[in-house]
């Protein structure tokens, strides 16, 4: 049905990654109404086709199909206040990042202006908008989703409906998520103890890819075990990062690198063998985060 | 030249890695003597077609070429001395994990004793053994490596010599496994959000895995932009991390997750902030472990 991919969308919020959406649909043919705070913004999409809407409350009555793209749901409810009225009987999807409440919250305000509303997040940069892999995450209004897959598709050939609740978007954009600032403070740590003895840090891609791949391998039983309760696989245990604890601080003392950032993690370790998992594999640590500790 | 790979191999210390390890040699053809501890560990290795040696000193003498495969420097060490005046002369090849400073002393030792001394680091599991793609790290003595290079392939075909400085296989080792157990935590408390949600870990697994792929392709740019110290190309900055730390505990309220164990990662943050790097690309945390905090 290409008719169905060339409806009327209004994209509010034209910053590096709303541009990037916009852009994709005026690419694809569709009439694309936009609107940005700073009016400027909108001058590259004009010239590709787009038409500026001059308030915003003109640029959410443009079209049936509303979708946002701002900092935060708290800058998008600022920013649409003005027009709220202009939400009932339309369907509103938001693309900004935030956590599962923040969204849930966004979602009562909108339906409660008599939006439709299908929240999204966009689990990549601006430049792979429109590529075939490009993953989004959608959740909430189920019927919203059906009737525009094919639209939203423009933005990203990868695109995902997670569950009714509004807020499973968030929720698995922040577990998934979780692995970014950890695994990147690991591999500037890693590249500091190269860096001091003056060594090419690039010279180490090629393995932390690698690396990273070899934990790729594993997320998939690592997952099953924690699904189950049953970590008695244990292909490389508790024990065996616990016992590894102290020579990691004594090569953070012969390389002058403060490894200390990582004690949380240590704990952690100490309490699941305090615990008994110390034959247990490492995906038993997730107990640690199950039943909080105790506090005395 | 196919004999070379025939040459006779001593293969000691018999655990899951140096079994699997002898059990490549054997299969390859090589002529292989083994020994272990727990003599009884050798007995699947003899019924392939491996030779027992009674005593260590025995299985040192019986060739040229000794690897040793056991818990720790120390732990090899230990096991070798009774046979130490058999090491002259010989080449020996260590294959544990360890840090940099123990390689080091244990170079001293063996080489000390008169022999020709390189050091490994089997980057995967003993399943992989033998096989094309893994990955083996070797540093020392050049000579060796170029010597043996063809032989010690039967072990894993992707064999790197990293340099002659003989610590420089666990530095990387250390380096390059920095990532894991941060990666594995995130991940953990992101399977601990989704199940108290009641939700599968498994349906987070293909996310994550993509998740992982994007860390992965951005790599090279954040090694490049730690090598030249140049940060200014922004494409994720500090600012932007140190923005989302508010929501994160937030997130960990409403979600009844302790996400504490990440507050270290918080306080390098803030100091890059505070220290003017809120612009500069998340690369730039790379310096916080350069230059060691202050302290009062
Ligand atoms: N860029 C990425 O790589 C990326 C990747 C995935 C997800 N995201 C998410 O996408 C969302 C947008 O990111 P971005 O990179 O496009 O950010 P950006 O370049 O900083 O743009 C922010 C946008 O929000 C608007 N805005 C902020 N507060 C506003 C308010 N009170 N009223 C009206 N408009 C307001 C800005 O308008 P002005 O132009 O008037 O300031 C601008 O259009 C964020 O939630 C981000 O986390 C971004
Ligand atoms: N397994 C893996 O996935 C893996 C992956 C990469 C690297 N590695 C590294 O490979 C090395 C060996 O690991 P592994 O998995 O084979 O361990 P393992 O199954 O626990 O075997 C340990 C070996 O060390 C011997 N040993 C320990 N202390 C000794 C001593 N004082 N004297 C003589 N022998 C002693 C043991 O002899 P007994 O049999 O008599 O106890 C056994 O042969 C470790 O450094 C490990 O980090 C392992």
């Amino acid at each position: 049905m290409a008719e169905d991919n060339r409806i009327p969308v209004t994209l509010i919020g034209l910053g590096s990654m709303g541009a990037a959406l916009a852009e994709a649909f005026v690419g694809a043919g569709h009439p694309t109404t936009v609107w940005n705070r700073t009016a400027a913004k909108a001058e590259p999409l004009v010239a590709k086709g787009a038409v500026r809407a001059e308030a915003i409350g003109e640029a959410v009555a443009a079209s049936d199909l509303v979708i946002t793209c701002m900092t935060s749901y708290e800058a998008t409810k600022q920013a649409l206040e003005p027009a709220a009225d202009a939400l009932s009987g339309r369907t509103l999807i938001t693309l900004n990042s935030g956590i599962p409440s923040h969204a849930r919250e966004f979602a009562e305000w909108a339906t409660g202006h008599g939006a439709r509303f299908l929240d999204g997040a966009v689990k990549n940069v601006p430049q792979a908008v429109g590529l075939a892999d490009t993953l989004i995450y959608y959740s909430g209004d189920k019927a919203v989703f059906d009737e525009y897959e094919s639209t939203v598709k423009v933005l990203g050939g990868d695109t995902v409906f997670l569950g009714p609740d509004v807020d499973t978007a968030k929720l698995y954009e922040a577990a998934v998520g979780t692995t970014l600032l950890p695994a990147l403070v690991g591999f500037f740590q890693g590249a500091a103890m190269l860096k001091k003895r003056g060594l090419e840090v690039s010279s180490m891609v090629p393995y932390s890819i690698k690396w990273l791949e070899m934990i790729n391998s594993i997320l998939p039983v690592l997952a099953e075990q924690i699904d189950s309760g049953d970590y008695s696989q244990a292909f490389s245990s508790i024990g065996l990062f616990h016992a590894a604890i102290d020579d990691e601080y004594q090569m953070g003392r012969d390389e002058d690198v403060d490894i200390s950032w990582q004690a949380p993690m240590h704990d952690l370790l100490r309490r699941a063998v305090a615990e008994g998992h110390s034959e247990d594999n490492i995906s038993a640590l997730a107990e640690m985060f199950l039943k909080p500790e105790k506090k005395d």
